[in-house]
C-alpha cells in the first residue's frame, strides 16, 4: 500500500495517541516527513507477512527526551546518515525498514530514509506503543541483538556500537551519544535481522493501526463517546483487545523534570463531578500507571492515554498543563508485550514502580 | 631495535616517571605486557624517521581514571579487540602502532597487540608525557582526526566513533564508553594516519627516552643527586631541554576525589628544613601546577614529577600519601607541546587553572 500525504497526517495523529503521553511533537514530525516525501515520492507500507524470509531489515527510530524537540528541531538527515553508517558497517544494503515504535515521532522516522532509498516500510514495530528504552523493544526481548547499531546526530556525528554484552549497555551508550553528540536526541539504525526473524519478533500491523486511529480522531474530532466506540470496534479483533475509559476530569497538578535524558513526573486529575475523586498518573516520557484515589486502574505495559476531553486530541506528558480537561483511556498491551519474557523488561518495576503487573481487563 | 623483557621493565619505570603523577599502575602493565610478549615474541621499536610515508599507522592507548585500575585489572585483550574493530571498519590492516602517550601505562599499551600481530611500535607518542584528554594529543592538535576510532571494554564491548564534529565530542564519547561499558576504563585505537603525517605530528623518540629514564632510575636507585645529574645530561640535547629540582619535603596533606572519570585533588608538601616553606601541587590525573608559598614554580604543559626522596621512585597522584618524603622535579614540555597551537589545548586554563603559561626556564 502506498502511503499518501494524508496517511502521514493520520499516522502522525494515531502515533501521538499510541505514544501514551510520550513520543515527541508530531506536528514537527508530520511536516518534516511530508516535506521529505514530496521530493522522493511515496513510500510503500508492506505487511510483515509479505517480507521475504531472507530479506535484510533494520529498525530505525529516534532516541532522546521528547521535550528537547520542542526547542530544537532535527535537520531531517539523521535517519539517512544513521542508515548509511549501518550499511557501511555491514558492507551491504538493507531491503526494508521497521519502525522502532508505533507511538510518537518514531512511527514516522523510517519514512524519510525509505523515501530517499526507495525502500518499503514494514507495517509493524517493536512495541505497539511507545517505551523509553532500547531493551524494551520486542526485538531485544525476543533475542535479536541491538548491535551492530549506527547513530547519527543533528550535526552529523556518527557512531557504531558494534557489540555489547547485552541490550542495557547498548541502551546506555545510545542515550549517552544522544546527550553528548546530539544535544539530547539522535537517530538509531539497529536490530538488523532477516525477514523470518522479523515475523517472529515484531508487533504486527501497528502502523496501519496508527493510520486508522488517526483517521478516527480526525473524523470524530470533538465526539469522545463516538471515538471510544469506534476505537473499541477497531481494537477488539486485534492483539490489543480491551479498551476502556479510565477517568475524566480537570488537571489540578503537574510536576515535571528532565532526569537522565527522560521527562519524568506526575499528573493529578480531579473528577468533574466529585472533588474527592482524583486520578494520579506517573510518567517517564510515557504514562506508566494510573491510580484512582490510590487504587490502580491501569499500569504499564498496558497503554494509558490522555486526550483532551473536548477535542479528543492526544495530550502528551510534555504538554499537559494545569486546568486542562482530559479523559484517560486504557488499552491492553499487544499480546507480544504481555508475555513472561516481555514482562522481564516492561513490567512496572522496570520503571521503578513497585507494583506487580495486573492486566487491564483484570482491574476494576 | 628489538624490545627485550628488561626494556619493558625500563619503559614501565620511565613511563611512570614521564606520567607526571598519572598514568596508572605500571606494575600491572609491566606484568601483563611481559606475559603477553612471552607468547608472541619480541616487538620491534622503530624510529619515526624510518616509517614509510605511505605506511598506515594507528594510535593505541587506554582511557579512564587510573585509580580504577588499582582495583580492577584489564583482561589484556582490549587493545587487540580495539585494533581489530578499527581494521574491520577501515577494511584494511595497519602497518605500525603509535603509543598514545609516553607517560604511564600507555607507554606499554601498543606492545601486546603489536606482538600478537607482528607489528612494530613507533618510538614516538602524542604528548611526550601524560595528559588526561584526547584533544590534548599532538595528533589532534596538529590536525589529524581522532575518528574513526574503535573502543573495546574489558568485557568485549566494542564501539566505533565514526565521525564527530571535533575532538572534544570524540573525547566525551570515548570517556563515556569507558564509564558505561568499561567500568571506568577502555582501550582506544584511533588517529589513523599515514607515515608522512605521523612524522609531522608525533612527539619523537619518547619511548626510547622512557626506557633510558627507567634504566637510570634502576641503576641510580637511592641516589637522587646522581639521578638528577644523569637525567639533565640525557634531556639537555633533546626537545625537552630544561630539567630542575623544584622542591623537597614531607607530604602534609592530600585531597583526592573522582570526578567525571578523573582523579582530581591537591598535595601539600612542607620543606624539611623550614616549616614556613611549603609547596602545593594541584592534579587532574597528572600534576598540573606547583606553587611554593603561593608563587608558581612550574605549570602545565611542562612536566611536574614527584619522586620518593630516598628511593627516587616516581610517586603517582593516586598513591601519594601523608608523611611521604618526596622531591618534585620540573622538566620543560617537548617543543611540539609548547607552540601556540598546542597551548590552545594544553595551557593551564584547559585544566580550569586561571594562570597564564610561563615556561619553566622563565620561572625562578
Amino acid at each position: 500500500m502506498k502511503i499518501s500525504p494524508q496517511d502521514i497526517d493520520h499516522i502522525a495523529l494515531g502515533g501521538s495517541f499510541l505514544a501514551t503521553g510520550g513520543g515527541g511533537d508530531l506536528l514537527i514530525g508530520r511536516i518534516l516527513t511530508k516535506e521529505a516525501l514530496k521530493s522522493t515520492g511515496e513510500v510503500e507500507l508492506i505487511s510483515l507477512d509479505s517480507l521475504a524470509d531472507d530479506a535484510l531489515v533494520a529498525v530505525v527510530g529516534g532516541v532522546g527526551a521528547p521535550t528537547i524537540l520542542l526547542e530544537k528541531t532535527t535537520n531531517g538527515q539523521e535517519p539517512i546518515w544513521a542508515l548509511e553508517a549501518l550499511e557501511r558497517h555491514l558492507g551491504r544494503k538493507v531491503d526494508a525498514l521497521v519502525p522502532m515504535e508505533a507511538g510518537g515521532l518514531n512511527a514516522l522516522a523510517p519514512f524519510p530514509p525509505a523515501g530517499v532509498r526507495g525502500l518499503p516500510v514494514v507495517d509493524a514495530d517493536g512495541m505497539g506503543r511507545a517505551f523509553p528504552e532500547l531493551q524494551m523493544e520486542s526485538f531485544s526481548i525476543y533475542g535479536v541483538s541491538a548491535t551492530p547499531l549506527a547513530l547519527a546526530s543533528e550535526l552529523g556525528d556518527t557512531q557504531i556500537v558494534e557489540h555489547t554484552r547485552g541490550p542495557v549497555v547498548a541502551e546506555r551508550l545510545v542515550r549517552d551519544f544522544a546527550m553528548i553528540a546530539g544535544g539530547g536526541h539522535c537517530i538509531s539504525a539497529e536490530h538488523v535481522m532477516d525477514g523470518a526473524t522479523a515475523k517472529r519478533v515484531c508487533v504486527p500491523a501497528t502502523i496501519s493501526l496508527c493510520r486508522d486511529i488517526g483517521e478516527l480522531l480526525t473524523r470524530l474530532r470533538g465526539d469522545l463517546p463516538g471515538f471510544l466506540t469506534a476505537l473499541q470496534d477497531r481494537l477488539a479483533p486485534t492483539h490489543y483487545g480491551v479498551c476502556r475509559k479510565l477517568f475524566e476530569g480537570k488537571v489540578v497538578d503537574v510536576s515535571r523534570r528532565i532526569d537522565r535524558g527522560f521527562d519524568i513526573g506526575e499528573v493529578t486529575i480531579e473528577a468533574f463531578d466529585d472533588p474527592h475523586r482524583s486520578a494520579c498518573i506517573q510518567f517517564q516520557n510515557e504514562y506508566l500507571i494510573l491510580r484512582e484515589n490510590g487504587t490502580i486502574r491501569a499500569l504499564v505495559p498496558d497503554l494509558i492515554i490522555l486526550v483532551d476531553n473536548e477535542t479528543v486530541e492526544p495530550v502528551t506528558a510534555e504538554k499537559v498543563r494545569y486546568g486542562q480537561r482530559v479523559a484517560a483511556i486504557g488499552i491492553g498491551a499487544p499480546a507480544l508485550m504481555r508475555t513472561r519474557e516481555a514482562l522481564k523488561w516492561v513490567a512496572p518495576r522496570c520503571f521503578g514502580i513497585d507494583e506487580k503487573y495486573v492486566r487491564l481487563e483484570d482491574l476494576e
